[in-house]
């Protein structure tokens, strides 16, 4: 490849992540959930730094936030990510894919890098898991995996319908087949994002270079039993949801745990919501949420069947009501292996040390794959820690990420260009 | 024993029982927390009932309503209870005790049975846990169990502080010393209540006569492990606070199931709280409560060993941090024999078919004991269950605890009167 260096401005990608970091929910830490307040007062300050970098910036019918380089129609490059955070989240989990993907931007019109191709810069609404049905919904909606009635029939978690929440954020449910991309407008999506596990920092590489993304599978989960007093109820007559829930959370963890399938799966109870809640009554319902994610299709249609299995014998044993329902299933996405050799020949050229690795988190790239053949550049995080606001990413390993990533794309450039 | 039936008037007794069911939160059923709007309204509703039958009413310092019947000094004759209810709690529990002594002084009034001793009526406050540390309030502040230190420290679940409380109630916690009863101050205090369990119904029996009083023992208990992305986290480098508190929920059933001990003692884990509690967050913290009761003090200490030696080989296996705070320690309370056979003969005067069994759960009568000697009369309650919206007691079966009461209260003012 033959493509001068980028040189990201380190400066000023580090001062938009402290800036962006900023827009938090005032009472939890670096916490920008969709739809939140904070969130759209960061989308706005965004917006204006899409059009400050010169971008042609729009809000699609879904609520993603666009910015886009280079007159002319035809296809499309692609990169992008999220900035939106779970409750007490980090400053970079999908931030640097969002922000990194801006400075490219920025650097290729300094520079004057004229790409063959329009560059659009995406900013994906409500990645994380905020509605449980439908995240990541940017993305779902740019696959068309989500349809109007869908999105008509949620709500965000302060009750605003759904589609009144995107609309005040610009977009258009009405018009929800416009953001809709069909397969052949997108010639490569593109993202950088931390690696969210210990891998790449315990390698001592700079980057990774995805080869699969895990699928996580999420369901709903109810144990019914009977709220009594907790004092006059004999041990042998009670039917106390809790204890109920935790032989399924301890399943849940075996199932993921099981030998063979331990460096490929994992099972998390995450949210769990107890009533009445109270010291003195033993508890007559449990709401809770399962999820199973591997990189192996086989793996996990196994977990899910054995997590299935265990609640069964669970409720028929205690004498509980259960109810799993699996909200959101996805397959383990392949990343194409010559989009990982264009990131890892990117890595080579600049003398970026690089390994291949599997994502087992999942992100706006999986959902896309089915229309635009996808890629993803990892960078590491300390101690492997996300999701918590104990996150962490070096500016020298941000930067390097996004070099590799403007590398990778200026190359898929050229051959589009060779191709035309 | 020689006294004519009260005649307890069942129509006024559930008409009474019904219109305080009124006084509830409006977003859950039957829900009259100690010191919410609701109770409060239902104390000033109650008040008006206690001066209706001519009772000398007013509040003590601690907040306890009282009503008294009859002149003079010295020693006194108490019946009580209280009205306040856990969340989403019941009709009948404490309730029956407190309208059941309302309508006994009123049927004394009205068939002008003279006492020899003045006789009080209580509604206790707060004796659900609703501060966890130090209910139940008003019947340990009158056991000279509760300090104006420990009230000036505490507070209400809307952050009143609980001294504020108080006072708004009517209380005074600047004079808490003189709610205090010394040890003879207090001839005999009689509680009627529903059972709580399903002793009585499964036996056919219409009253209990209450042999001791189990001890609860409550623990506040926190894991904090790593909050950290539920995909990217392998199962090997967790440090999952639920799947410990999971373990620890089934020790606690294990503890209290030992086959030498299930007669006589429960654990529950009734109230637990995840952070931060998402779908795809490994929960990093996990707030619960221990509860363990028991009948023998042995077998009470057992239990709360081996939880605590649970809780520290789960901590140390798993790689979490885990406190245990025991908050509320009691010991069993027996039932003095005398006050056993006193309401043993008034059900076999009446032909009311009685038993004694222990009660499970606690009673303001159980921290009187110390000051007073005390008695409790049981009545049954459908399918045993209480702390819940489906709690239910049979009018005929309130009258007839309240005839049992009430002859007993009769027959220890008429030995006190002999003994004078």
């Amino acid at each position: 490849m033959n493509h001068p260096p980028l040189n990201v401005n380190r400066e000023r990608l580090d001062a938009d992540i402290r800036r962006l970091a900023e827009f938090t929910d005032p009472n939890l830490p670096y916490t920008r959930r969709a739809f939140s307040p904070e969130y759209a007062a960061a989308r706005e300050w965004l917006a204006e730094r899409f059009r400050d970098a010169g971008l042609d910036t729009r809000v699609d019918a879904a609520g993603n936030l666009i910015g886009r380089l280079g007159a002319g129609g035809g296809p499309v490059l692609m990169l992008g990510s999220h900035i939106d955070t779970v409750e007490a989240g980090g400053r970079f989990d999908g931030v640097v894919g969002v922000l990194g993907a801006l400075e490219i931007a920025r650097r290729l019109r300094e520079s004057g890098a004229a790409l063959a191709r329009p560059l659009e810069i995406v900013d994906f609404v409500c990645e994380e898991p905020t509605i449980v049905d439908l995240s990541p919904l940017g993305s779902r909606v740019m696959a068309g995996d989500v349809t109007a009635e869908m999105i008509a029939a949620a709500a965000v978690p302060s009750g605003e319908p759904l589609g009144e929440a995107i609309a005040r954020l610009g977009g258009d449910p009405a018009r929800l087949h416009e953001a809709r991309r069909k397969p052949g407008e997108t010639l490569a999506y593109l993202e950088l994002h931390i690696e969210q596990g210990p891998v790449l920092e315990r390698a001592g590489a700079d980057v990774g270079i995805v080869t699969v993304i895990a699928a996580p599978c999420r369901a709903v989960v109810s144990l019914t039993g009977v709220a009594d007093h907790a004092g006059a109820t004999s041990m042998a007559d009670r039917r106390d949801a809790l204890a109920g829930a935790a032989e399924l959370i301890l399943a849940v963890e075996r199932a993921a745990s099981a030998p063979d399938l331990a460096q490929e799966s994992v099972g998390t109870v995450g949210f769990l919501r107890v009533s009445p809640n109270m010291v003195n009554v033993i508890p007559g319902r449990v709401d809770l949420t399962v999820e199973a994610r591997s990189t192996q299709s086989e793996a996990l249609l196994w977990a899910r069947e054995e997590i299935e299995r265990s609640l069964r014998e669970i409720a028929a044993r205690r004498g509980l009501d259960a109810t799993l329902e699996w909200r959101h299933l996805e397959e383990p996405v392949p990343i194409p292996v010559e989009m990982q050799d264009v990131i890892a020949e990117s890595a080579t050229d600049l003398r970026i040390r690089a390994m291949r690795l599997p994502s087992r988190a999942s992100h706006d790239a999986a959902r896309l794959a089915p229309v635009a053949p996808v890629g993803m550049v990892f960078i590491p995080c300390k101690d492997g820690r996300s999701h918590c606001p104990e996150e962490w990413a070096e500016t020298d390993d941000v930067a390097a990420g996004a070099e590799v990533l403007a590398r990778a794309l200026l190359e898929l450039d050229a051959q589009s260009r060779a191709v035309r």
